[in-house]
């Protein structure tokens, strides 16, 4: 029994072991994050020169600065923006839709850890796979750079969609 | 003291009698619902013919049965379509984004309610002053006969946008 409940153990300690590693880990260190699909809807968006269909989605800490107009953003504010290639709906094609995915990108907010640009983090993963971008970390100065023109928006291009 | 109490009561009681009154009810007796804005998103869409940007959200009940495959939906799902006319994003115009609320629409599973409708509540509230659409309950066939040709989804357009 003894010997059975120690491979139970092992075996558990293994699988989550082996369920860690499997994160993808963009080369600035930021790993892939799991739960964001569940996060709030900041806006959608369309992008002409990809032809891709978007959403920005917002963890807790982001949806109440949005809320509040808090700028800048508090550390702990993360935006995940996925982007879907489109298709028009076969059963209805003025609409356009999400066909497959195309990638996920994350701005994490850390004031200190992330100062050089602009207090914060980027990751960004690619396809079905989630190949993290990037060939070593400097491949964020690329995301700050195109960030730079929304500097007085803390660096966000999105704003929440309104409701009444 | 129980003259101020009684006329505290009043008050309060006017108040929340006001606030139920103030929610706009489409003609065939949906309300407009609060809190959607905060549900998950299913998918973004475009729509060419009226240059609209769009979220899809979905309650928990809907979440689960997208997340499952089940059909028919289960009573107790509800989606909301959310549309905004669009704009090219002032810092970056090859985003387009949204600009202005143009109106919500809501699907309600009632299988027993709605059976002519294929067991879904329909309603529309339109502007930033909630204005509900239709004249009387027969609008619901407009929006019925839009939704026919995805009768074998169980009349709903949106699948849930994937990630890996």
């Amino acid at each position: 029994m003894k010997r059975i409940l120690a491979a139970i153990a092992l075996t558990l300690a293994g699988t989550a072991a082996t369920g860690a590693d499997q994160l993808p880990m963009a080369p600035n260190g930021i790993a892939y994050l799991t739960g964001y699909r569940s996060w709030e809807a900041v806006a959608p968006s369309w992008r002409d020169d990809k032809g891709q269909i978007r959403i920005i989605l917002g963890n807790p800490t982001a949806m109440a600065a949005l809320r509040q107009g808090t700028r800048p953003f508090p550390d702990g504010t993360t935006f995940a923006k996925l982007a879907w290639s489109a298709k028009k709906h076969p059963k209805f094609p003025v609409a356009t839709v999400p066909d497959t995915f195309v990638q996920v990108e994350f701005m994490v907010k850390d004031g200190a850890k992330y100062k050089t640009t602009g207090g914060w983090g980027f990751a960004r993963f690619v396809g079905n796979t989630l190949r993290p971008y990037g060939k070593d970390p400097s491949f964020v100065q690329e995301c700050f750079g195109c960030h730079t023109p929304v500097k007085d928006n803390d660096f966000v291009f999105t704003h929440l969609a309104p409701i009444p």
